[in-house]
C-alpha cells in the first residue's frame, strides 16, 4: 500500500473546484489516477471551498451559547457558531465542549476550527453542510474529466475517549462503505472469525492523516494506493455511527 | 508512506523468535529494513510466540467470572481469563464485556482472543505480559542481526465508543512516541497551531491493521517506510492513555 501526499494545492477560495486542483496536482507529482486508487481530502479545504468560513465579530450568541461560554471559557461567538452544528451537548467542561454534529457523529467543538482557516483574524471555518455530498461532488467531478472513479473520503481529526490524541475520521465518503464486515470470513485454521467489523475507513483516514499533519508543509489531499477494497455505492459515512441506544459511552 | 506486509511468516510457536522470523520474511521480499522504517507487528504473534495460550478446560473460574458470564452469556472460563488480566470492569452487557487491561487500555475482553490461535478447540489466547518489553526485545533483536533499530509497534485491534468498527491500537512499543505533540508549529498562516497532540502510533497501527486484516491471508507484520518521525528511546504505550480522573467516558 502506498500514500502518496498530493504536493502544492494552492490555498483553496470559495467556490475553487477541489477536483481540477486535485487532477492538477496529480499531473504535477505524475500520478495517473485509477478506479483501485482512493482519493483523501482533508474537511479543510472542502469547508473552504464550500465558503464554510465565519467572521466571529459577526456573530451574535444566545443565551445558550453564553451559558455554555461561561462553562467552557470559550469566546460566546465561537460557541453559538459550534451550537449552528450541534443536535445535542456531552460533555461541557473548561476548555472542553463534545457535542454530537447534526451530522450524527461526536466531537470537539463540532468541527469548527481556527487554525489554518484564514490570515484574517477571528475567522472560524464550520464543517461543510453535507461531506458526502461533497464527496460525491468531488468523484463525480474526477470521473467527468478522468473516466475513473476512485473512491473519495472527506476526513478531519477527532479526539477519543480513553486515549490522547487525535485520530483521523471520515465524515463523508462516496464509493466505499466506512465498515468492513469479516464475520464468516475463515480464520488461519479454517473456522469462521469472531471478529466483527472493522473501521476501514476511518483507518485510511487515519493513514493518510499522518501524511497530512497540521502545519505549514502539510498536503490536504493524499493518495491511497494498492489497498483492495469492495465498492460500494450507496454507503454513506453516517453507516459507521452507532445508534445513541446502542452506545455505551455518552 | 508504503507499507509493505511481509510475506509467509509462519504459523508462529511458543519460544519462536519474532526478530529472526521477520529478518527471514524481510529478505525474501528483498526488503532491507533501515532505521527510518517502522515495524509494526500483530500482537497475536508475539502472544503466541511467548506461550499466552490457555486452554479453557484446565481453568477453574471464581465467582465473579459465573456472575459476569451470567450477565455477558460467555463461558465463565473465558471470563475467568479475562479477568485474569482485569484493572476494572467498564461495561458487562449480554455479549460484551468491556474492562481496563490491567496495562491501563480499555477494550473487550481484556484483548483475550479466539479466533486464529490454535488449531485445538477450547483455546484462547491472552495479550503479552508486557508488550512494552516484547517491542524492545524484537528491536533488540533486530539491532543484534541487522546493526539497525528502527521502531516497534505491537498493535491490537479495539472497539470504539461512538462508532462502528475495530482499529489498530498500538499497545506496545519501542523507539517512538504514541503521541506528537504539534502545539506551536505554525499553520498555514504563520500563527501557531491550536491543534495539540496527534495519536501517531495508533494511526500507524490503523494503517498497518487495513494490511493485516484477520483472515488466512493476512500478513502479521508490516513495514512502514518513509514516514518521518522522532526517534524516542523512553516512550512506552501507556503514554497515550489517559489518567482516569481526566477520561469524562467511562
Amino acid at each position: 500500500m502506498h500514500l502518496i501526499p498530493l504536493p502544492n494545492i494552492p490555498l483553496i477560495q470559495p467556490g475553487d473546484n477541489l477536483a481540477r486542483l486535485i487532477i492538477a496536482a496529480s499531473r504535477r507529482a505524475k500520478l495517473t489516477l485509477t478506479a483501485a486508487d482512493i482519493v483523501v481530502v482533508a474537511q479543510k479545504i472542502v469547508s473552504k471551498a464550500e465558503g464554510r468560513l465565519v467572521r466571529l465579530a459577526e456573530v451574535t450568541p444566545s443565551a445558550r451559547a453564553h451559558e455554555l461560554a461561561a462553562i467552557t471559557h470559550k469566546p460566546a461567538e465561537l460557541v453559538e457558531v459550534i451550537l449552528w452544528d450541534t443536535a445535542e451537548v456531552i460533555r461541557a467542561k473548561p476548555f472542553l465542549l463534545i457535542v454530537q454534529h447534526k451530522l450524527g457523529f461526536i466531537s470537539a467543538n463540532a468541527g469548527v476550527d481556527h487554525s489554518n482557516v484564514s490570515a484574517e483574524p477571528g475567522m472560524v471555518l464550520r464543517l461543510p453542510a453535507n461531506p458526502d455530498a461533497s464527496a460525491r461532488a468531488i468523484r463525480r467531478d474526477l470521473a467527468a474529466e478522468l473516466g475513473v472513479s476512485p473512491p473519495v473520503l472527506v476526513i478531519d481529526s477527532h479526539g477519543r475517549p480513553w486515549r490522547f490524541g487525535t485520530v483521523g475520521a471520515a465524515i463523508g465518503l462516496s464509493g466505499l462503505a466506512p465498515v468492513q464486515d469479516l464475520r464468516g470470513t475463515p480464520d488461519l485454521f479454517g473456522e469462521p472469525l469472531q471478529i466483527t467489523d472493522v473501521g476501514f475507513a476511518d483507518q485510511i483516514a487515519g493513514a493518510a492523516s499522518l501524511l497530512m499533519g497540521q502545519a505549514a508543509e502539510a498536503s490536504p489531499v493524499v493518495v491511497v494506493r494498492g489497498l483492495p477494497f469492495e465498492p460500494n455505492e450507496s454507503a454513506v459515512a453516517a453507516d459507521v455511527l452507532r445508534p445513541k441506544e446502542m452506545d455505551l459511552f455518552r
